[in-house]
């Protein structure tokens, strides 16, 4: 059987984007957000950049593993969910002819138009596998090199990007002057990072670069807020 | 014509629970790498209680609004794929039946086969979009009122399991003191939460619990050591 066809997306980023999307997103904003929190409660610069690198440390690595085993155990998935439609089809092929009939009853095909897709299916049962993982399951079958991918991809790309708002705090020793160096770094960060996104993926680069700056500013002012609440 | 049937999962969680499990994933795990990495540089607890805080309502509202725009790009993104397909099953027609006639050849169909299926698709045509954005595209029609929800969902498990290593150095004046408490609370926590996400997700508890427990173990040791050695 020749491979099957990949879901079309019309606007495509790839598994690479996505992952890409995913570690920038959360990486350009929650180290900014501590950093600019702590500002408020912290005078020293060198204090706010041991929290921030610890932050960055704890979040490209719980980001990173945790993307490695989402898609290990999406690989896992697919393969069991495979074995159980090739269980069932030995074990209950009446119920697995039925379930592909409603499928086709569903988009309005007569049991007589259905009658010959089954008899296909009978002389063909890795077809009828797949058939049922993509259109009863909604299931694909996954990458096999992507677990370390995504893992790499998502956990370097929140490291990369908390990197940015926290390199002032590196350069001046005074934190509540390192601040609005911080606040302008991370928000055209923000900007850039949600125009890039809005390209790739709804393509609305205005409405996304705004949407993703906006979030920036509402962790960093919570953060800012809270931090000197309880200080 | 009737609702169209979800794609079913065999493991279903829903999407509270999958929601559910991306705020406790990384809240169980961020704030507790922080708060311990923080504790080789720093001595008072005050100060970690003060930087929890903030990490807490950064990564809260960030994954909060991060997954309320996901859900609503998700509802646009369907939104425009569905115009996109009556249009071109306007302008494109002899493309779109070429499109169904692959799909299905793909499985083994003859043309003999698959030319009554065209042939009701041609007389429903609201019937041969749904297929279209189901079967070539593999959307679903995402519910409504998600995106509210997932955003409530995934900040208010990301702050629920923030606060859990945090609140030993609510009570424990010393950082150095508080610290085993912490590491106590997150690691039990981790367990339990990996244990019900293997019973939600893969089926597979034990080794759920484990490796969620190692993400947290190894993200706070790395935030521990990078913080000591910049400190």
């Amino acid at each position: 059987m020749s491979k099957p066809p990949h879901f079309e997306r019309h606007f495509s980023g790839g598994e690479a984007v996505r992952d890409l999307i995913i570690g920038l997103s959360d990486g350009l904003t929650v180290p900014f957000a501590l950093a600019a929190g702590l500002t408020s409660a912290i005078a020293a610069s060198r204090l706010i950049v041991t929290a921030g690198l610890a932050e960055i440390a704890a979040g490209s690595i719980a980001m990173g593993l945790g993307g490695y085993l989402a898609a290990r155990s999406d690989a896992e998935h697919y393969a069991a969910e495979q074995r159980r439609e090739e269980e069932e089809l030995v074990e209950k092929r009446h119920a697995e002819r039925a379930e592909v009939a409603s499928i086709f009853r569903h988009y309005g095909l007569s049991d007589a138009q259905i009658d010959p897709i089954l008899e296909n299916f009978e002389k063909n049962e890795p077809a009828w596998v797949e058939f049922m993982m993509r259109f009863e399951l909604g299931l694909e079958q996954p990458d096999p090199g992507r677990s370390l991918r995504a893992a790499l991809t998502i956990g370097g790309a929140y490291a990369a990007g908390g990197l940015v708002p926290l390199a002032p705090y590196f350069f001046v020793s005074s934190a509540r002057a390192a601040l609005p160096w911080s606040v302008a770094c991370a928000l055209t960060a923000l900007f850039a990072f949600g125009w890039g996104k809005g390209l790739a993926t709804t393509g609305q680069p205005v409405r996304s670069a705004f949407q993703t700056t906006l979030i920036g500013a509402v962790a960093a002012a919570a953060a800012y807020g809270l931090a000197r609440l309880v200080s």
